[in-house]
């Protein structure tokens, strides 16, 4: 199946080149990028030894047309036009946010700009497969959208779920790859450090709208995000005040179950811990969960690869079930710890 | 003033060194060790040069009463049969968590073992200096206890109390130096990873037993501690439910009130955010506190050095108010990034 | 092909068990540790999900020789033993140092102990593929020896052998999982620190013999290791005298015939630099060679990751070749960047 | 004494504030940016928490004649024009590379453009005392040139000086804080590198220079730069044949000699390594020295921080040479580990 990585030179970009260089079914015929277009490919992402030799080429909606599936990765706000032009035919699989949120005014308010639209969001252990499967366009969930929604999904009936609360810590590449003074090495490592704080973080509507699309709840989150001296990684917490007196033990059954059928989520054994390395470079979600009977509070530990199933892996993800592949095609990968 | 370090040769002790070399009316006339008495000083702290053919002494009561001052910074439940025979006269700051707690069913609950009892607990900040200046015995509050304690304290009055989050990561000093294998630099670099999770960490009674000594309010506290990966630091998150319709104007005019007597902390200007780099090495503390209006909750983040203002530093402050010295005598110590 | 693992609990027996798992033709049917026999394997390795639930088993020579190949990561001294009692049958790659030198006095001097014997050295860039595919037992070179070694073969005609220098600074890995101070990531993170320094490090007699072997010329190395702020990686800079007036040229041309038939070995196009993090994860080596012309020194810098080319991956490559399949066969993995 | 930073918003500028907030007798007077002029300092310093509210002032000529001692931290090039203007009683101390080198063929090779000239050259354990004493004008030596240049000088007598090799690492800070996509954090963290391979570095004849001035003796040297994934430090390893056959103890006889009236330099006992971690922050050095009998080359391993000995705190040991100080004033740092 011919395969188009658009905005192919940041590091979503590079880590869809190097999964999908190993996908059974994805033949990568078109790596465009912008500004970088002409450029060789391993000058940005010299860990692709596949492609030595091998340029950016320029982004031409011609030979997009030519694909059948494509995957967009450009910054937020960029992909709206030159979507517009694509085949209807033609798969796309966004990385981007354009058209993850269904209300307007919340664009307006955490995006600013005009609003493009909104597509089925890729989250599929929360989204019917079947939705996503009979879809041409999918919206793939932020990184920070994903470890959070996926960490309180299986509560919602026994939560507040009007006063949620994440704090998730992030490695530096969610930040993507633009050359800023307070992403420099110097500056990052011995660092933690909070942005985007008072909960202006533009994932909080995402997450909204998907937990209330699950649950037909009214869902109220405080998210603050932290940036970490790591490169890969997030580490959310996310709490809530439960509603009813459940125990550590009634919530562990309640998660196995609820991810029983997941190919990528592991609720980990009590006593195990997600580890951002230990994902590192898959697709896999560790997660924790416990309650602190203390302030009757659900509390959940979940760790992604922001690359992996925070961006490039569950693309790839959504990509397997739009195009009638198992699920997990090309994405039976360990982290590298 | 003489002197003693005991406990000299862990990371809080090297800190206490490496602040009391430039302290100055704090002679060090006594460093003593335990397992590693007898061990020059600059194996175990390289960046010590002013030790240089110096070795820890081993840890001798009699030596300890020769002195006028002594740090003890001992793993938690060594302090007590120690302290026991030191002369009344010798002014004694206890870094460990033994005279911490007065409550001896939270002693069993989080340390287990015998309670040895309470001692004046040394935050300045929160407690009154002159009880600290006429106490010769004071417990040194935990690390992640100062950051969270210090990070909600001036809200108290605004808040629901019994219901109090916080999140707060750590760099790896503050496990200490044992040789565990989850400390080893292979498995903490590139990884966040939860521990003592659930509300099992013992920093919490610590926290809710100072927050209620100066509110008279019942504080509950849930707690979630995180390994991070660098070797000193803590970014604390710290939210609680609003019981009044306050505004990020509001609060930070009365965090600013609260701490204008500080010395040592700071709350930033709107849209600083703390940053454990800058308060490396330093005795400061970095806060910034804002509104979260969708859900009403007040939001704090603050940055300290483990080692500094959340050990050796904190300690040095109260040695400081219990001998008439300036509270930043020896402290005035920039971050170093 | 049943595959057993043996000291699959250390660092380079997990990355064994990762790319095994990957493996078209060896089946993990036997997987051992000494002291961790028993525990669950997800507890020392979390990010081998796809070992959920299953422990590593107690070491037994009658369960090794049910198998039809054996990898041995087992620290240096320890292997022997074992090995005497596998049956001849059985194909070993033994990760450890017990059967690389032919010299017993070189043995006794970096080692010390009784020395073992030797076997074929499977460093198959630099080995005849014949004699690896005809032995039953390989040694499998050490990290370091593997990137020193690499970097100097193709310029041995044109240097003095007997003066060839390389300093090489590796991640934290390649000390291995033992619990010990100076590997906590307190001690190893904002720190670069020589160890072994003077020339006594133990793959300097390895790298010796490789090199004699393959030029019959008498060679001296003095290596110096460096321990570097990072997980995995090794960065080798390797320089020798030039012996005639070779410009980067002609250097970068024998280079690229050398390797012209390696699948593992890239020579970098001029001004890409090899870089540690570019082969994280997988078999690759990056090099880059050039003429110093003020000195008339050849310099090369290369990069491996010390548990891939360093370790797990050569020692796959190497049992590829002893069982007929391809060098690569389930090597073709890009790094994880 | 009034004293100047101009280029005080770059790394080694905010050293200087740090350091000079604590000295005893240079009163900072003026701190001027270039484009970042009008900035708060805590904006780009949020350590130096002393400067809280003041900003950054535009560079002025009128301004800096009305100090007595400036300190210029200007990226190479920029000094040589605006030092043009500045009174000849003025004390400079130019951190950049404008006036190190007199031959002015090497000013064009390695830096191109016009040479402005050279002045006294301030690395005070090589350069007499009574020199810097008399001067108006020191530039202060390269980062790099520091750590190479003091480890190979006590052995110029005893090695063939016209093949000098030297390998350093160094952290990010070294870089300079302009944001280019290879310096962020992504790409730095878990990575090492080298940059100006070949012999290109431009401290190279810094080097040469300074030792042939002190020797009298041809010297060619070979220098590989590294970058390390860490944010300050250097760790430079240097070699050299000896031409004598001198042994370890002898050559750590010829160190202690050399340094033994130095304040900063520490040769440290056998068996001890120089770690860049126990020198950051600090002034100091640390030094260690074998002989390799095996190829009869003497090596040196050396510990510095490139923003301490390599930039600020050497510029400031230059100014207390230069105003009648004790070399040490407000240099008494020790390390923060």
């Amino acid at each position: 199946m011919k395969t188009a990585v658009v905005g192919a030179s940041g590091y979503a970009g590079g880590e869809l080149l190097r999964l999908l260089s190993k996908h059974p079914k994805f033949e990568l015929s078109y790596i465009a990028a912008g500004s970088n277009a002409g450029e060789q490919i391993t000058n940005l992402h010299p860990q692709l030894s596949n492609f030595e030799g091998q340029s950016f080429e320029a982004t031409e909606v011609v030979k997009i047309n030519s694909c059948e599936l494509v995957f967009i990765a450009l910054p937020h706000g960029e992909s709206a036009k030159l979507i517009s032009q694509i085949d209807s035919k033609v798969k796309i699989v966004d990385l981007g946010a354009d058209f993850r949120l269904t209300d307007s005014a919340k664009w307006q308010k955490y995006y600013g700009g005009e609003h493009s639209g909104s597509w089925v969001y890729g989250l599929p252990e929360l989204t019917d497969h079947k939705i996503i499967a009979s879809a041409t366009r999918v919206a793939n969930p932020g990184c920070y959208a994903t470890a959070i929604a996926l960490s309180i999904a299986p509560a919602l009936a026994h939560i507040d779920t009007e006063d949620i609360l994440a704090v998730a810590a992030s490695g530096t590449t969610g930040a993507g790859r633009s050359a800023k003074v307070n992403l420099l090495g110097s500056e990052v490592m011995n660092n933690l450090s909070s942005y985007k704080f008072g909960g202006a973080h533009q994932h909080t509507p995402e997450i909204e709208q998907v937990l209330n699309q699950i649950s037909s709840k009214e869902i109220k989150l405080s998210f603050t995000p932290i940036l970490a001296p790591m490169p890969r990684g997030i580490l959310a917490t996310v709490t809530a005040k439960l509603t009813s007196n459940s125990s550590t033990e009634d919530m562990q059954k309640i998660y196995h179950t609820f991810f029983s059928q997941s190919k990528f989520v592991s609720v980990l054994k009590p006593g195990a811990m997600p580890m951002t390395s230990a994902v590192l470079g898959s697709n896999n979600v560790q997660m924790q969960v416990m309650v602190d009977s203390h302030v009757n509070r659900i509390l959940i530990s979940t760790a992604i690869d922001n690359l992996g199933k925070g961006a490039a892996g569950q693309a790839i993800q959504n990509a397997n079930l739009m195009t009638g592949q198992a699920e997990n095609a090309g994405l039976e990968i360990l982290g590298v710890r």
